[in-house]
């Protein structure tokens, strides 16, 4: 496979629609992956193509994701191809035409077979990796977890072979006999806000914020 | 169909997981889907349920999305149903066990069959509906838009009939016992933030900001 970013890495994963803001190199897919621990999950369950909003962590050349073992999309994920999508929306652009709004944006797309782990120790690790690439260092300040929490955990994992990602940034693009027409165009900047954190009333006295709660970030 | 909060509108919508997080009523369904322009479609394409991200708006009982006539998507969804999901994450939550940590969060869940519109005049006047639903009134102020744009736009809907809610807030919840372990708990607040909107540098001399522009929110 050539190194080429406009390289689609299989048919069903190479971009159709605006395909010039298509990327498919793996500095490009995680650096989206790494912006934020938002993804939507699609998988067939009951007959609909449902889209489940999901944290999703990052490990090398894999996504993972957690919920509950009884849960119905971690029975229904082994038998099918699934997709997890996640999107960054960096602003709303005002053409001059409304034929040509549009946004700002930064989206993934991987498709693939997805895996549970079912190894206890292996499901414990993840979940580690988890806690701590929200805030470093908190597993280790956390009450230890029990057994049975890990047995009543499911952690899937999708490869990031089939990988797609789409942006756009910068001002609109109008048709250029548009341009003379007195509109006002731009750009409204969206971003994700991070506030400052707030304690639990119910904090033990005297427990101090670790300094990786108040570095938090995402976008 | 009962008034009652907690009954959902079908087998399919009712909520198994945290369903004391559940809401099914309108008025709720309507405040999340109004809280912001950004959806995440469900649709099966090529054997696999690929989530779209994609900008949607609401009128009265209905959710319309939009793309090219020659997009996949809409070649796609009249033969199948689909889920058009709606998230919007409000707070990471730490608790003082790994197993309790969660977020906070507004999340509606649409099911059923869509349909496009295929009438040009009703098109457009949904469209003028979309693009002023994001800035008002800013269609009477564009370029007209011309009869192939039209015709070239797909819009979908979906009937909110079959909707599901989950809603959390507030602090975490830990395990009884677990109160009194000294690990800092608490919630990180996110939102979204507008930020100042930037005019195109190529705006003609003397263009003004619509004021509606400046009152952009969303979150
Ligand atoms: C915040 C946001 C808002 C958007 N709003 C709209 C909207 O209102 N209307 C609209 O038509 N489109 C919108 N898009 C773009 C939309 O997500 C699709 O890219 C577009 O609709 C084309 O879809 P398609 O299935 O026809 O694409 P195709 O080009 O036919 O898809 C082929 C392949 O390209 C890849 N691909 C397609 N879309 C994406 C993507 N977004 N990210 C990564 N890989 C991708 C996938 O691998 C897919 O299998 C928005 C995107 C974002 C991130
Ligand atoms: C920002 C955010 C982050 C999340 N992160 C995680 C996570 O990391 N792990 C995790 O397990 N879950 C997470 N959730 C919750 C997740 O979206 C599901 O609700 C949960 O995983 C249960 O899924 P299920 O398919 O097993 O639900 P079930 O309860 O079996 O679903 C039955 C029906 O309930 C309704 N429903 C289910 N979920 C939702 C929803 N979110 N919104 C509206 N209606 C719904 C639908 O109609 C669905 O058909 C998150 C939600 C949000 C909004
Ligand atoms: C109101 C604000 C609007 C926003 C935020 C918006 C946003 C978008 C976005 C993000 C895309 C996807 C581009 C891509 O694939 O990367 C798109 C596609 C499209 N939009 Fe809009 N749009 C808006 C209004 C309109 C209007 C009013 C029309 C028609 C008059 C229109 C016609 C189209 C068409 C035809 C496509 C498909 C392009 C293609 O795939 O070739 N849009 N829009
Ligand atoms: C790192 C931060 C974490 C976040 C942000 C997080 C968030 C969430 C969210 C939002 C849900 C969905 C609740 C709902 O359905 O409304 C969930 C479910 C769940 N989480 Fe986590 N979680 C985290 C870590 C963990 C860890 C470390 C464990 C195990 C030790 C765990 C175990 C579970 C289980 C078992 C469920 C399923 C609950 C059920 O459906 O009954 N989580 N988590």
């Amino acid at each position: 496979m050539s190194d080429t970013p406009a390289q689609a890495p299989s048919d069903r994963t190479r971009v159709v629609r605006y395909n010039w803001l298509a990327r498919y190199d793996r500095q490009t897919v995680e650096a989206i992956l790494d912006a934020t621990p938002l993804a939507h999950v699609g998988c067939m369950m009951n007959g609909v193509p449902f889209v489940t909003p999901t944290f999703f962590w990052r490990e090398g050349d894999r996504v993972y994701w957690h919920g509950s073992t009884a849960g119905r999309m971690f029975k229904a994920l082994e038998s099918q191809d699934i997709c997890l999508t996640v999107s960054l929306l960096d602003g709303l652009m005002l053409a001059r035409s409304a034929y040509n709004f549009n946004c700002n944006f930064r989206s993934v797309m991987v498709v693939g077979r997805a895996r549970l782990i079912s190894d206890a120790e292996e499901k414990r690790e993840k979940l580690r990796t988890f806690v701590n690439s929200l805030i470093p260092g908190q597993w280790e300040r956390l009450r230890p977890a029990h057994d049975k929490e890990i047995t009543a955990t499911a952690i899937a994992w999708l490869p990031l072979d089939e990988a797609s990602c789409k942006l756009r940034s910068g001002p609109p693009e109008d048709d250029d006999e548009d341009y003379a027409f007195p509109a006002w165009a731009g750009v409204i900047p969206i971003r994700y806000q991070v506030l400052p954190p707030e304690a639990d009333p119910r904090n033990t006295a005297g427990i101090e914020m670790p300094a990786d709660v108040s570095r938090f970030t995402l976008g």
